[in-house]
C-alpha cells in the first residue's frame, strides 16, 4: 500500500465502508462541499455517471460507498491530480467501478459517448479566474476558472446526459445567476435548489442544485440546510449527512464568507 | 371623501403618514409582499420611478410615504383598477407625485421616456397562465401572466431604466430560474437576492430581488428574512418593516404554499 502514496501526500479514512483518501495537504483538500454533494446525489442501480473536475475523486469514491453502481468515469485535466486519483481508486479497489480519464472536460466529447449519461456531477472551480492568478498553481486550477469556465462545465454535462438525465452540482451562491443562466441555455432545467448556511440566520454560503435535461421550468427550493446550531455546534443535519465520515475543524466550509 | 370609494370598496389605513388605500375586498388586495417590496426599494432623492402593474398602486403609495420623490408613474392595464388606484391618489392629495397610466405595460415605450428611469418596480403576477383561467377575472389578471409574462416585465422594465438603473422585483422562488434568466437575459444583473421564510427552518415562499442595468455579474445573497419566530409570532425585523403598518390575519402570506 505504501507505494501507492506520494511524499507529501497522506491517506485520510472516509469512515464509510472502509473507504480512504489520498490527499496533498499542500494541495486542494476535499471539504464539506464534496460530502454534502455526495449525499445530494441520488443514483439509480446501474446509473451511468460521470463526475466533472473530480479532483482526488472524493465524489465517485464516496457515491461508489453509497450505492452499487459500476459505471463511474471522472475527468481531471491535472496529470499529476489524475493519478493520485487512480492510487486512490487502487487503494479502495474501485478500479472495475471508478475510471479516471485525464482529459481536459471540453474535449469530452471526444471521449465519452454524448446523450447517454444518467447523471453528471460536478463540484467545479467556484471563482472567476483573475489576471494574477498562476494558471500552474495547481491550488488555483482547482478553485478558480483557470482551465475552464462554468458555461464549460454546465455545456459538458448537458452533451453528455441522456434525455431527463441529472445533473447534481454543488457551488456558491455569488454565481447564482450565472448558475441558473447557462443551466436554462443548455437545457439542464433547475429542479431542487438547496442552500447552505453556516447557520440560521446568516446568509447561504455553499448551494446544491439537481437539474434534469429537457424537463419543464417549474424549481423547488428544499428548506434550507444549517451547518452549526445556535451553540456553534454542528446541526443533526450535518451529523446525519456526515454519518462516520469525520468533520475536521479544517474543512474548507468556513473559509467562503 | 365619500364619492371616491365606490360600492364594494373600503379604504384601508395604511398606519403610516396618515396614508389610506382604497381596496375591493372582492378583487386583489394587497398582501405582506408589496409591503415587503416597498421597504427593500431604495431611491435617491428625485428619482424618477415607474411602478410595472401597481394594481390599487400600494407600492407607489407606501414609497411616497417613505420618501420625497415626486416622479411616480404606475401603469395598470385594468381600466377599473387603475381608477380605483387614482381615486387612492386623490384620497391621500398625491396627484402631484404619482400619475397613473392605465395601459399595457407591453405599449410602455410609446408612453413613457426610454433609458431614463432611475428605478422600476414591479410585484407582479406570480404564477403562468393555464388554458382554465378565465381571460376577464379581474383576481387572476392579478396573480397570473393572462396580460403579461414575467418576460414583458423584465424586459420593459429594462428598456425603461437608464443606465445603472435599479430594478426591484418581488415574486415567488418556483420562478427563480426564469427570473435569473430574463434579467440576465435584458441586461439587468441581480445584484442583491434576499429570500423570505415563513420560519427560520422552512424553505423560503417569497423572494427580493434588487438589479442594476447593465452592471457586471456578482450576485449578493442577503441575509434570510423569517416572518414567524418559533412560538408563531411575527419577528422583531417584521415588525420592524411593517412599522405602524397593520398585520391583517388575512394578509395573503400562508396561502403560498
Amino acid at each position: 500500500m505504501k507505494n501507492l502514496v506520494h511524499e507529501h501526500e497522506r491517506i485520510d479514512d472516509l469512515q464509510i465502508n472502509n473507504l480512504k483518501i489520498i490527499q496533498n495537504p499542500e494541495g486542494f483538500c476535499f471539504g464539506i462541499d464534496a460530502v454534502l454533494l455526495a449525499n445530494f446525489v441520488k443514483l439509480k442501480k446501474n446509473a451511468k455517471v460521470a463526475d466533472l473536475g473530480t479532483g482526488t475523486a472524493i465524489i465517485p469514491i464516496l457515491l461508489a460507498g453509497k450505492s452499487k453502481t459500476s459505471h463511474f468515469t471522472a475527468l481531471e485535466i491535472q496529470k499529476d491530480i489524475a493519478d493520485m486519483a487512480e492510487r486512490s481508486i487502487k487503494l479502495n479497489r474501485l478500479e472495475n467501478r471508478i475510471k479516471i480519464l485525464s482529459i481536459d472536460l471540453k474535449d469530452a466529447e471526444k471521449f465519452l459517448e454524448v446523450n447517454k449519461y444518467d447523471v453528471v456531477t460536478s463540484n467545479p472551480p467556484y471563482m472567476h479566474s483573475k489576471g494574477l492568478i498562476n494558471a500552474d498553481d495547481k491550488k488555483a486550477i482547482s478553485k478558480h476558472e483557470v482551465k475552464c469556465t462554468l458555461e464549460d462545465v454546465i455545456k459538458t454535462a448537458s452533451r453528455l446526459l441522456r434525455h431527463n438525465g441529472r445533473f447534481f452540482m454543488v457551488h456558491r451562491p455569488i454565481r447564482l445567476t450565472d448558475i441558473m443562466f447557462y443551466c436554462r441555455q443548455y437545457k439542464l432545467e433547475p429542479k431542487y435548489l438547496q442552500f447552505i448556511h453556516p447557520t440560521y440566520n446568516k446568509k447561504p454560503n455553499l448551494l446544491l442544485l439537481e437539474c434534469v435535461k429537457s424537463a419543464k421550468p417549474e424549481l423547488k427550493i428544499l428548506d434550507p440546510l444549517y451547518v452549526y446550531n445556535g451553540e456553534g455546534e454542528y446541526t443533526d443535519d450535518i451529523f446525519r449527512i456526515y454519518g462516520k465520515t469525520c468533520i475536521k475543524e479544517e474543512d474548507e466550509f468556513c473559509e467562503y464568507d
